[in-house]
């Protein structure tokens, strides 16, 4: 069922779940299309011919139950369990993922993190302790781990990349401003920050 | 003629321009919608069409001249000039932000960091000093900033957006992971690395 589904559905099924959550939160049972797409600036329509894709999941006339639907995305999103991930570089960046507290609750966790510079190698962040990114092989084929975020120059990105597809990591999400194609069977999504700093400023005067 | 074009492609303008720049990089001068395509992942009528919006820009057979190409989307863009921002939150991301060397080459410069915690207040970060939050209406006001970076935490960033548009902030990066509405004519964007993440476990065993 899983690959007939286009990537574009999939990418707006955790913008569902936090929506989600955040009714869940404010003390909600039930959820109609309307009120989603209200949060979320996304049409009643499309998010109902979304969530058809996985089966009848709301209710005429009462809408989607909350907690129902939060748990069968949960699932469909394979965050009913918490996954491992490695961070690869420890400036300010990676430093502050592997101290983030927001991925616990939402399916993630960093187990480690990796840096070739040896004034960082060693240092604490939070409960880990800089790796050196030597060890990243030996580290991801005992431990299975097949998320890595990577937290690097774009000088350094693709090197890093194939050492990381070599060893088995299939998903990556790549902070590198630098656009890197990754082999069939890895997935990668890319943030870049002055990418959506120059839609905004399209519309500045 | 800005306000027709949908924002869908304004967004795809910065993966172009990135593209171009490294392709400029690399010593190339020219560069087809082929070529273009296959850096980016998308089709090359796709980008011709996208392109053709702001005029004949491209020779048949030659492709794109990519310094002239560049130059047209940095204006386009509207980043010829060099805009100051502010940072909200002078946590680990805050601290990133404001250190990270790789904005000004793409238009962008944090002219100034907040927070509200005494703890973080007047401590040095690269050329800045940490300002107290109670500070921001004045600064934006005398400087006539329009972007905010928002670094903090998501049950308080409904309220300094709040506080950020009085003051007349147009254009607010995201990175509090809460969806949240402005009122017309004031743009967001978001960035929420665990809805990345819930992107990529999808495709996970």
């Amino acid at each position: 069922m899983t690959s007939d589904i286009p990537h574009i559905i999939i990418g707006r099924l955790p913008l569902y779940l936090r929506a989600l959550s955040r009714l869940k939160k404010e003390g909600y049972n039930y959820a109609s299309s309307r009120e989603l797409g209200k949060l979320l600036d996304i049409s009643p329509a499309q998010i109902r011919k979304d969530l058809s894709h996985f089966g009848e999941l709301g209710k005429r006339g009462k809408g989607y139950e909350i907690e129902f639907l939060i748990s069968k995305l949960n699932q469909i999103l394979n965050i009913d369990t918490l996954w491992d991930m490695i961070v690869i570089g420890a400036g300010d960046l990676g430093s502050g993922l592997a101290r983030y507290k927001g991925f616990s609750d939402r399916g993630f966790r960093v187990s480690a993190i990796f840096d070739i510079d040896p004034q960082k190698i060693g240092k604490s962040i939070g409960n880990l302790v800089v790796r050196d990114f030597n060890e990243m092989c030996d580290y991801v084929a005992e431990n299975k781990v097949q998320i890595a975020v990577l937290a690097i120059p774009a000088q350094n990105a693709q090197s890093v990349i194939d050492d990381l597809v070599e060893v088995g990591i299939t998903a990556i999400l790549n902070y590198a401003p630098i656009y890197i194609k990754t082999p069939a069977g890895v997935q990668i999504e890319h943030i870049d920050p002055s990418v959506h700093l120059q839609k905004l400023s399209y519309y500045l005067k």
